[in-house]
């Protein structure tokens, strides 16, 4: 029978993975991975340890364990011709959806406003735009990417979108290229959602910051280090930009001592924008292993070169 | 020329609907009212003075400026036989969507508690519901209830409804009558959306507000007295209610020393969940003048006895 093998650092998601796998495979081993195990046909992987691939010389695929593969493209031992699959949605677009369009509300309406006029017991009525008046950004035009762009748009947001490499989606005015600027001049609300590549890293500086107009608001729900903290907490403290959501940091947990924990322009959640759903997750790398078995392309390979 | 009379207790608002109705009929006198007007033909009106209804005698139909016409109805002297249109939706629906959405993310996605995280500095993911795990209900199925029920059934959630006649709407379960506790067992977040009547003042009172399941939340964004205050507050004390979100008071401004202000579990705004769009209103009364001009039924006329 092909073997699988699970790899991951927390024991509760690594046993989950199996009982899923395992139910749904019935005709595969499922195992988690200890030092030692047998060798592989496929495995499941979130953050293996450094000798993982030494002793699994028979894997034909491997699959991420979620949607970002940044970390496991830095693997030091990463086999160089092994592919790799990752998670395409598995009840993420969904959960983005709902976090982009709950900050853009409370930035629309001014909730957090309105927060601290109750808290100083005051009376007081604010002007507040229309969705038509509050164009939004997404940065990136993935699966999830556009998912949420789209969300925004029927919801009755001007929604653009930029994307590494040209496209045309309908109801999303869509950039890429040269027209950065343009993309970013026109965004009240920027939504970040590209994934780590050596592109993207450290792409939000001070200059490309300060090409969003006065006032506008940034959502990171993609990987921390795609924004530089120290040119984003000046564009916090000066005023360019009045405020900040970061469910994604370079370090996480991100360290005690960090500004952002206490910057009053900063609402920070603990990487929790959208959780991959353990059974749709599961129902996905079954149902690629099945593809594979049958001759077919799994669906979901990375591309090494461009990082995702 | 037939005259239109605006009578409004914020003098820029009167002047608003002035210029904008001023506008939309040109072959029509508008003025705004003052001790001593001439005798309208119609009167669009807010919180009239006492003795406004004893100077026109000769009006055919009184249009309230906003949607809600309990003050209107109480007014002393408002004549027995007067037709009385009220403003429906002109934007208030979509703001209505708006704010009740925003409130039930912000409780399914537990944004609150990651808030209160973020200040204690603590990195710790929490147990959140999907979109279905969250049923809805709404207290009020007139337009502006039936139009909030309805998107958030199509963003996922499962809505119920409560109308004082019985209704069937697609997507949504309709409670009427009888079914009131079968209504709010079933509700994990209820949204109040009824008029403010003989039959609705007070009604959720402290038996009405136990038959809520432990842990659910309400969004008042109707009229205040349709809860008891005191009601309320004991539901959240005990924790048998989660929150509560008030937009709507008995009295407004909600006075200095009312426990809603500083209460923990009590998120309130300043009655501005949906603002009539002064440029909708106006072109709403217009052309229910117009309507009335050519013989026509001019809609949105009151029930006096249902009281909206």
């Amino acid at each position: 029978m092909p073997r699988i093998v699970i790899v991951h650092p927390e024991a509760v998601s690594a046993e989950r993975w199996r009982i899923d796998l395992g139910r749904l495979l019935p005709d595969h081993v499922v195992e988690t991975w200890s030092l030692g195990s047998p060798p592989a046909d496929y495995a499941v992987a979130w953050n293996p340890p450094a000798d993982f691939f030494d002793q699994q010389p028979a894997l034909k695929v491997l699959f991420s364990a979620g949607a970002g593969v940044d970390a496991l493209l830095q693997h030091p031992r990463l086999p160089a011709g092994l592919p790799i699959a990752r998670i395409e949605d598995a009840g993420m677009g969904d959960q983005m959806v709902e976090y982009c369009l709950h900050e853009i509300l409370r930035i629309q309406r001014r909730f957090d406003d309105y927060q601290a006029l109750q808290q100083a017991g005051e009376w007081r009525e604010l002007p507040v735009a229309r969705r038509s008046e509050l164009p939004v950004g997404v940065f990136g035009l993935g699966v999830l990417g556009l998912q949420v762009a789209r969300a925004l748009a029927a919801f009755g947001y001007p929604v653009s979108g930029y994307s590494r490499s040209p496209a045309a989606h309908e109801s999303i005015r869509c950039f890429s290229g040269d027209g950065l600027r343009e993309f970013l001049g026109g965004c009240q609300v920027l939504v970040l959602l590209a994934p780590l590549t050596a592109q993207t890293r450290g792409f939000f500086n001070a200059e490309r910051l300060s090409w969003l107009p006065r006032g506008a608001s940034l959502i990171n729900v993609a990987r921390g280090p795609l924004v530089v903290d120290d040119d984003l907490i000046a564009a916090l403290d000066t005023g360019h930009l009045a405020g900040a959501t970061l469910d994604v940091f370079a370090r996480e947990p991100l360290p005690a001592d960090h500004p952002f924990w206490r910057h009053p322009r900063v609402r920070m959640t603990p990487h929790v924008s959208a959780l991959t759903l353990a059974d749709l997750s599961a129902r996905q790398v079954a149902s690629r292993i099945r593809a594979l078995e049958r001759g077919e392309p799994p669906g979901g390979l990375v591309d090494r070169e461009q990082g995702y």
